[in-house]
């Protein structure tokens, strides 16, 4: 068992350090929100009140943090964790960023004595929380294999798919085929409903087919009853697509579909709905369509 | 059991026309070409030179023709169904047509006496020789209960969702959703391979989380290995999509994703691919890209 910190007690990262703790690792939260580390230590875990305190002890760093300028402040800052950390520990990234962050990131972590690898996770707040999710994972192979029991505490399927970034790069695709998926959906529902159809027998029938999905099966009950609570907020989703969006042009690839969802995903947050779940792509459908029941 | 008429043994109809045999039905096929006719009658089936010829003997007639015009002319023609049906004949069509077309020919059908149910099916050429396709159906409750013992021979999902037209209307959402989500994997799998990615790996972790499908499971391998063999043709999907767009017109619903969607399988097909399946929307991709390997 790992003396582990937990930086970042998020939607996503306040379970998977509960699930640690539930596999008996040494677990010391740090979060800007202290009330978060409270949870955490009245289930067992320890606090740290900041960054470069929970790192000095632990032997593996687990970051799962917003957005890129975050990873950057947190791992690369003065009182970081590279600042802090001692020589030999794994950094484990579970944030979803910028490939050419992670590869950056990986590097001055290399520099600095640390192992890192990218890890970001799909499955949402579910996945977190039952210890499930879908780990795809970036680094050296035996940074890799050294981060594996770890993140066995908080995924069911863990997957190694290249070198530093990968898992990035693997993310940026889920999440243009998880933003299609939902507007896909989100399309064929408001369709659905304006023809009059029995929405709850088409979702059946459609999910026992070739539509059939995980989106589907997760997402449309809440969509055809208009509950929007989320889950993964439009913010997040729409932060992602720009980072698909740019890296598909890193490479030269045209991704006609990908980028016309993360423009309604900005609509759609523009629009003032950016704190709701990803799915509520369907209110955008219906207000283009006319249909906004509001 | 059932004398079942089955007009049209292409590649859906065939193997639905096994299954009712298998499952015990005396089955009549007829077809534009003969020699399937005869691989229905080595095993076990009879033949019929005409439709009124088969017709004429059946209780139930199951049409599977590929688009309106074909089921307009079979069913309402000169010498078609419902001129030589006898009253009180249940009429499936399981072609994928226009909803207004389907709810013509079922206000025909009553007026001569026959019942009519609409029921497209997914699943693809797989499902349907499996006997498990998916079987959205359209019509009134007491003619869909009639036809649910006939359906089962060759479906494993089987819902009513509507009355007359509404089947075709839940299959071309269904139609919308499975090619947009074949053009978002393209897209992720074109990406993933420009960047050097393990495919393999990151299919497999794709399909663990939220991103999964039905689509990324079965077609995912074809087109990877650029194997584009029909399955389901692009000329075809492209002919659904014609309907998807014209129906969600006439309600005033918009489907940005769908329509885009509807002009890459239009340009896949005007670059002369018609006749591979729809997957091959991951060649327009590398096209737009750059990165065809012809």
């Amino acid at each position: 068992m790992s003396t582990i910190a937990v930086i970042g007690l998020g939607i996503m990262g306040g379970p998977m350090a509960a699930n640690l703790l539930e596999a008996g690792h040494d677990v010391i939260g740090c979060n800007r929100s202290p009330h978060k580390v409270q949870a955490l230590i009245s289930r067992g875990g320890r606090g740290a009140e900041t960054v470069a305190e929970a790192v000095a002890q632990a032997d593996v760093v687990l970051t799962v943090l917003p957005d890129s300028p975050d990873v950057e402040a947190v791992v690369l800052g003065a009182a970081g964790v590279l600042a802090s950390a001692r020589p030999g520990t794994l950094l484990i990234d579970s944030s979803t960023i910028r490939p050419d962050v992670s590869v950056r990131v990986a590097g001055a972590a290399r520099a600095a004595g640390v192992r890192a690898v990218d890890a970001p996770v799909s499955g949402g707040e579910a996945g977190a929380i039952e210890g499930t999710l879908s780990i795809m994972v970036g680094g050296e192979v035996a940074d890799v294999a050294a981060a594996r029991p770890v993140l066995e505490a908080v995924g069911s399927t863990i997957v190694h798919v290249g070198p530093a970034g990968s898992g990035q790069i693997v993310k940026a695709a889920n999440q243009l085929i998880v933003a299609g998926t939902i507007q896909l959906v989100a399309e064929a529902l408001v369709f659905l409903e304006a023809h009059g159809v029995d929405t709850d027998a088409a979702v059946e029938v459609l999910a026992g087919g070739l539509a059939g999905s995980r989106v589907l099966d997760r997402k449309s009950g809440g969509m055809l009853a208009r509950q929007f609570a989320p889950g993964f907020r439009v913010d997040l989703h729409h932060k992602d697509l720009g980072i698909v969006t740019s890296a598909a042009r890193e490479v030269g690839v045209a991704i006609p579909v990908g980028a016309l969802v993360a423009q309604l995903m900005g609509a759609l947050r523009a629009d003032g709905h950016g704190e709701l779940d990803h799915s509520a792509l369907l209110l955008l459908v219906e207000q283009l369509s006319g249909r906004r029941r509001d």
